[in-house]
Parts: C-alpha cells; sequence; structure tokens
C-alpha cells in the first residue's frame, strides 16, 4: 500500500499512537488503513456416498483438484458464500449444509471455512473457473493431485467421521515454516464436553 | 473508496470483464480493489460458574456489557485472536479454548467466530478499551444492557446449551431489514448426524 484511497495522499507504515502494530496512516487525512484475514468459503459436497471435487481451471495450481471454495463476498452469509461457490465452480445445488470445519492459515492471513451439504441431484458439471467437476468415493480420492492442503485435511477429516459414524465440527490451523515445511494442527474436539 | 493504494490513480466502480460484481478498479494501473468481511474473534470465558464481561470503555456502545471480542488481525488464528482480545480487554488468561458459536452478519459484512474457555485464574481488571470486568452467574446476566445482538445470542446458546449437558458447536446468522428490526436465525445443529 503506497497511497491513501480516501484522498490520494502518501501512506506511511508505522504504529499508531495507542496501538502496537504496524499499519498505514495516511499523511494527508490520517486515516488509518487496516489490513485484516479474508475468509474462503466451500463445501464438502456428497452424493450416494460419493464427494465432488473439481479440476481447477486458474491459477494457481491449474488442473489439480480442489473442493468448491472461494472468497466470501461483502454483505454475504458464510454459509451463502459456501452454496454460491458451489454454484459457480460446478453449477450444483446443495441442501442439508452445515459447518464442517474451519482452518485458519496464518501465513497467507486466510480463515478457510468449509461446510458439508448434499448435492440435490448428484448433477455438477464445470463452471468458468473449473476444467471439470466428477464424484469420487472414497478409494478414488485423487490425494496426490489435490490443490491445497486445506483440502487434504478436510477430506481427511470428513472420512474419518464419516467411517467412525459421527461427524463433529472441526477447528484448526496450517502453517509453513520457513524452509516451506507445513505443519497442521487440529484442535481438540471438546465441544460436547461440559466442563 | 476514491484512489487506487497502489498507484494513486482515480478508481472506478464497475463491473470486471469476466465478473458479476461491482468493484473498484484503478484507472491507471487496473487493479481491482476486493473488498471482503472481516472477522471479530472473542470468547465466553468460564470460571466457577460464572461468566466474564467487559464494560465499553470506548464507541459505539460505550458503558454497555460485552463479551471481550475484536477484529482479528493478519497473521493470527482465530483462537490467538480470540485469546489476545480477551488479555487486551480484560487482562484475563485463557485455556481449555475451543469454538463454541459462528455468526454471520452479512448488513455489516462482519464474521463472528466465539470461542468458549476457562479462566486460568479467574483474575480480570479492565485493559484499555474496558472501564469494568465482572464475572457473572447466570441470574447476574445484565440481559438489557449488552452492548451487541450477537454477544446476546452467543450467550443464550450458551446457557442453554449448559444447562442441557452438552455443548455444540453453533452456526447462524443475524441482519437487520429496512426498519431496524433484528433478525436471528440459528442453523440447526446436524454436524453429530450421519446423514
Amino acid at each position: 500500500m503506497n497511497y491513501c484511497s480516501h484522498c490520494g495522499s502518501q501512506v506511511e507504515h508505522k504504529i499508531p499512537r495507542g496501538d502496537n502494530r504496524l499499519r498505514y496512516i495516511c499523511t494527508g487525512c490520517d486515516l488509518i488503513h487496516y489490513q485484516n484475514p479474508r475468509i474462503i468459503a466451500g463445501c464438502i459436497a456428497e452424493y450416494e456416498n460419493k464427494v465432488l471435487l473439481c479440476t481447477r481451471a486458474i491459477e494457481p495450481r491449474h488442473g489439480l483438484w480442489t473442493l468448491p471454495a472461494g472468497f466470501m463476498e461483502n454483505h454475504e452469509t458464510t454459509l451463502q458464500a459456501a452454496t454460491r461457490e458451489t454454484q459457480e465452480e460446478a453449477n450444483a445445488r446443495l441442501t442439508s449444509i452445515s459447518l464442517f470445519c474451519t482452518y485458519s492459515i496464518p501465513h497467507i492471513s486466510q480463515v478457510y471455512m468449509m461446510y458439508k451439504g448434499h448435492l440435490v441431484d448428484g448433477y455438477s458439471s464445470p463452471g468458468v473457473e473449473s476444467l471439470d467437476t466428477q464424484l469420487f468415493d472414497e478409494e478414488q480420492i485423487p490425494w496426490d493431485t489435490l490443490a491445497f492442503p486445506v483440502v487434504k485435511e478436510s477430506l481427511k477429516l470428513y472420512f474419518a467421521d464419516r467411517n467412525a459414524g459421527k461427524f463433529h465440527v472441526h477447528c484448526g490451523e496450517m502453517s509453513r515454516d520457513e524452509s516451506q515445511q507445513l505443519s497442521v494442527l487440529n484442535y481438540p474436539i471438546e465441544a460436547g464436553k461440559i466442563s
């Protein structure tokens, strides 16, 4: 960020009085330009024991398999965002949707909100950001050509819950260290316990 | 938004090619400035059957009671944000934290992520954004002087779960219509069911 989006003056990168973090502050109108994480909403869409995946028609990870998901827009709910992305990327309609997992990815300031739901009629076809859409049995999941770690982790949790006969809402985080090694932390499932 | 934060040229408000929403687009460098919802993370902090509330020392809702919560920062997790806000607003330390509820508030493009956790030692004192901090029994909660609807709804869900002997992870949305009437929708608890 170089200029104030409000008045067009140059911005400085410094800690505002009473704050403890570097912010972009306008040298003209003193406006502080806060920057915050973005939400990516998506869905594990089920149909007859299969799960819907799409191949990406866009970068990054062009040609790899992913769950339908994308940046949440202003003036919508996380559920609407997940439903919209499934419609846009796979022309697929959802019902019986509920939150399945949320992952924080602090090194890229993203928070994933992954729902799970049923495809209304099993139909899907590629939207403009997809090359292909396909329903996969657990045994057919292309684990080695999934686009993002969060897709792999969400699917692992999903099949583990399904095979155990009970779904939980999962919460966790993933990050990369300086050598780009990925670490995934799934928080304990504690929501059901009375402390 | 009037100016491009990258190059300082004026922006236009129009729909980019291949998109279906109005965006701010730079007339100089063509950069599209996406705007996305912000996350507010907070915590229902328990201690000996009581819950921690703070009175707000800042606008909006100066002097009203709230749960410790605030805007999530870049490069942190939602759990770190909830813990940090509890520390900053109430000088209180948490343990045994787990996600309790998430609410989308589309008319103001906010998503709340409310955790629940235990106070390590029961200690709290006002941070710079609080006038007072206090532990409340369920019977003492100041329902008529709570700062925000999301605080009231989170506490209602919390005590309902606690009294029923089982906590769930809740998901819902709240919005205001043109007459400013608030509507709250709590999604059904379905996570535990195998479909």
